[in-house]
């Protein structure tokens, strides 16, 4: 087991240890914010024919402007087109219906007039115009999207349109939240003098969720055994277990994941807050040891737990590291490179993140507005307004 | 019934037509991503009592680097304090554990040796060094949040901290669908000649789980009749249709609105593409009739539909607007005022966007990358490399 690594060390230790989930099948309606498993590609062109963009009549080559045209069919929806437009026909045709081939242009019926089967045309057109080729939108064979894309809205609009029913995406990871500490009482109980509400397991399952795993228990070490947690941590993908990894009395300490029969990766990394994070590994599972003060608990959620988290949906595990200028100023220097609770904003001038006051790690008042994590070297000085810092914008920031 | 009203006019309109929704309760877990129906204050200190920032000993104000203290009691968790720290006193305490009246500072039991009851302090010490006073981290009465916020994940871990059970919040706008256009079929059928797969419903649909809303129903004109639909709108806040906003033989137009015994709003605005697009009101529900486009379907949807959605849950209607540099060039001139899908990234020099690629009304492909709208005023010139623009970055962007 390797002890203090730097951050980028214990990010690639624990990537390497795990690959993408196996996919799993799901409806078109569940597929927005899933992660696709496998390249999509369109099976035909789109559109499928040459389609009029409007309701109008298809006019050949030689029709224009003021010379009359004969009306010879009025092609309904679904009508299929037939025989190629004659010498001097003109055909009535509907938004996204059918054009005869030899359809040079299509005018608006705004644009013409038709009286007793005689067009006559009001406007000048180019070729093509009001006209929507077979294959512009995606040729057959095209990529639509590929493995690792997360599905939007407009994607599985496009899914739709393909007629794709099924879809294959990854799984999403199944979290399991434990807490360490016997004073840890779950939030919804009333707390005995010396127990403490849980409050990092509502912010470690809205944070999974909002990854794209899904919480399957937040246990408590309080009312099981090590033998018992042990056993529920076989349903889950990711342990994340909170507190434990102080070394005071109170503490089952970083010896957890021998005890439940994990082998350990690494026991503490040079960060800060959360320092004493450990990580191991379980039947392929990943056994992560977050803080069970609130700040180091967030902050090594978005550190190590959520690159894990993407990783296993195929998706790129780490998120834009990006310069902001900062609007307020922290008084600490360096020791560790640190991590800050901020606030980020574009701006017309490029990004701007103001330092969350409350910054202790106990203090829960900067988890309510964060967005981002700032980031400071190793023996950095203090904090200066308009100094230039690296964040790391959270998602929906 | 006004029509072509300036964009500002239509949402306006719309916008004082509807009110926040019905508070509902619900648990904390269900909490994040819904929106605060009332002020929430702190119901009491947190921390409650003056605690321990981490295992090892209380020490009075006389308490120094090398004089000895002597150790006479434990406080274990949940042990009160009782009385106060005696002259020469020490007292073992746990991280976020009462500490006794009259501690001057907490040393960590690293820093400290203890030997036959004599605590010997190694470090120096500041007053108040690794005490959390009570009330630090919120104050009794303090605001934690305002109505109209949208809950983080760690404002729920908050909540969760002071024991809140059931959460207050803006119930969820109920959203219905409905393709007015009659060769529409849903996208999981096989379509017939003339037929087109619906792939806005899917579109509209997850695009309205984003923002917050819950789709009832997707309804297709081509199976019901227009008495059956304007049944089946009762069950929703908000009704979108798709398509039957042209002047076409094949469209409903936008009649439909009195057909169905609702009062319309508006008929068409001005803005590209999409102009055609109505509004109406019906037992104070909103109806939207956005284009059967897709491009101007969306572009319907986050000007007009998701400021509504945001507003019956409280929140401030409108995204922010904001400046952004061109990347890439776009030929037409206004005309009216244009709206074009968008990637937008936040640089360094503030941020950068790219016309996507086929902004053709009909065309699906810019739909899977868009996160942000481009805003051109009406008149504008052809959009060159370097030009700024104004950019609305749309949720999740």
């Amino acid at each position: 087991m390797k002890s203090c690594l730097p951050l980028e060390d214990s990010q690639e230790l624990l990537l390497s240890s795990i690959k993408p989930l196996l996919s799993e099948t799901i409806t078109l309606e569940e597929a927005p914010g899933r992660v696709l498993a496998a390249d999509i590609f369109a099976p035909h062109d789109l559109p499928p024919y040459p389609q009029a963009a409007l309701d109008g009549f298809a006019i050949p080559r030689e029709g224009k402007r003021g010379s009359p045209l004969s009306v010879k069919r009025i092609l309904g929806a679904g009508d299929l087109p037939g025989h190629p437009l004659g010498p001097g026909e003109a055909a009535g045709v509907l938004t996204g219906g059918h054009i005869p081939p030899g359809t040079a242009a299509v005018v608006r019926q705004e644009d013409a007039m038709v009286k007793d089967g005689i067009l006559t045309i009001d406007k000048d057109l180019t070729v093509g115009e009001n006209i929507r080729d077979q294959g512009e939108d995606f040729p057959a064979g095209a990529v639509i999207a590929r493995r690792g894309t997360r599905i939007t809205p407009g994607l599985s609009a496009v899914l739709a349109a393909f007629g794709f029913q099924e879809i294959s995406v990854f799984r999403r990871p199944r979290v399991a939240i434990v807490n360490l500490g016997k004073e840890i009482a779950p939030h919804q109980a009333t707390p005995l003098p010396g127990q403490v509400r849980d409050s990092n397991g509502p912010l470690l399952a809205a944070l999974t969720r909002r990854t794209g795993g899904q919480v399957v228990a937040i246990h408590y070490a309080r009312t099981k055994t090590e033998k018992q947690i042990g056993e529920l941590l076989m349903e889950a993908d990711v342990v994340l277990t909170i507190g434990g990894t102080a070394s005071g009395n109170n503490d089952p300490g970083h010896h957890f994941i021998e005890r439940v029969g994990g082998r350990p990766l690494f026991a503490g990394y040079q960060v800060k807050p959360g320092s004493h994070t450990s990580a191991g590994i379980l039947d392929g599972r990943i056994i992560l040891m977050l803080s069970g003060n609130p700040v180091p608990c967030a902050v090594g959620y978005h550190l190590l737990a959520a690159p894990v988290l993407r990783a296993l949906q195929g998706l790129n595990p780490y998120l834009h590291r990006i310069p902001a200028v900062a609007t307020n100023s922290f008084p600490k220097r360096g020791g560790p490179r640190r991590f800050l609770l901020g606030y980020a904003l574009g701006s017309h001038q490029g990004w701007r993140v103001a330092v969350l006051p409350f910054q202790k790690p106990s203090n829960l008042h900067s988890l309510i507005d964060y967005n981002c994590l700032i980031d400071l070297p190793a023996g950095h000085p203090p904090l200066q307004l308009g100094d230039e810092v690296k964040i790391i914008l959270l998602e929906n920031a």
